[in-house]
């Protein structure tokens, strides 16, 4: 499948990486590409630039957000969660219809000190507000709930027994995403329903961001007993 | 212990048998016990009366919110999430000075129609609420992340492999509701941290609901898998 990952943060460098490795045809959105591939620090999170993790992966392509989202069948939002509609209006409105847009982002707002908190919250979510900006993209909300790592290679906790969820409008773009899921090791896919189901998920951020130094790793994942 | 268990629905009820089972001297506190002892129809929760199940446990005294909590060395917040301050208030500031107060409550807002939303929320929580208004008591929010029945009864679900979250700014209070969760067969018992940990603890309620709709049973809950 053509892919388009927008954004070129940790998440977006793995989900690109691995969506690669599985055989697809997988290309990166940026901004602007010569500014992206020009930086030599590493950014404000200690990731390292962009262009050492490219120089190791010259196979994927890096094309401003409208060139990856034209030629992409499923375009996966893996910008940080302020800046999603800036940067899915950038990759524009007609890149984007009837396609599935994948949004794995969080609306973390760091405004207001640490830990961050969430905006929109509670009676909207981003993937929502995604939705509704381009109401012909067919979005599905998920694997916003773990780490990058664990979000390509979930076998590497627990033997991969652990839950991902997914919430959207389309039932189509669903069995895409879920097939997506499998191919990356999922086994526990979890469909919460409408795409306004993505609040509950989005909701999970605060938790995990305690859970996060309550348990001194970000190597954990929800698993829904039942 | 002497607890006071305060609220009679379902969750009050459960927690008030399952800890007086377990041999603690165990009080039920409600606004005005002849009135709650004289309802005859169910809740609006399709809950029976309270007066069937108290008459199936009457070593269980019921008494107003201030005489329950005036005996109480630990005081349960079962009411529901929007009436705890009211009922704390109720049950009044000296009687729970210097005492373990256990929050199970969620605020849950209904009035903006189904699914309901929290309220407080991201900023604030109900715990935190409850704490700044009773500064003396010690506060410990936790179990609210799952239906009443596995609070007190963890091992009928998946062999009890799953999780509880504690949150309290004050170590000594988290350590004893950390051994009352053991004695109800608890095993992987998460410090959060601080109270304000409570908000992420009562964000996941509406999660907890979609999956209540979509795996169309109550009876799962949380594992973190690590």
């Amino acid at each position: 499948m053509k892919i388009a990952v927008l954004g070129t943060g940790f998440a977006g460098r793995t989900l690109a990486g691995a969506l690669s490795a599985l055989g697809h045809d997988v290309v990166v959105g940026t901004r602007d590409p010569g500014e992206t591939l020009a930086r030599s620090a590493p950014d404000a999170m200690g990731t390292p630039p962009f262009s050492e993790w490219h120089a190791a992966n010259q196979h994927i392509a890096v094309e401003t957000f409208a060139e990856a989202a034209a030629a992409a069948e499923l375009i996966v939002n893996a910008t940080n969660g302020a800046g999603a509609l800036s940067a899915l209006s950038a990759a524009r409105s007609a890149n984007l219809s009837g396609k599935v847009v994948v949004d794995v982002s969080n609306p973390l707002d760091f405004s207001q000190g640490m830990p961050p908190v969430l905006n929109p919250v509670n009676t909207d979510s981003n993937a929502e507000r995604i939705q509704h900006a381009f109401p012909e993209a067919r979005v599905v909300k998920t694997l916003n709930t773990m780490n990058a790592g664990l979000m390509v290679d979930p076998g590497r906790l627990g033997g991969g027994d652990h839950s991902v969820f997914v919430s959207g409008d389309d039932a189509g773009a669903k069995n895409t995403v879920t097939a997506l899921l499998r191919e990356l090791g999922h086994r526990d896919i979890i469909d919460l329903g409408d795409i306004t189901t993505a609040r509950g998920a989005e909701m999970m951020l605060p938790l995990w961001l305690r859970l996060w130094s309550a348990l001194g790793t970000a190597d954990f994942n929800f698993k829904i007993v039942r």
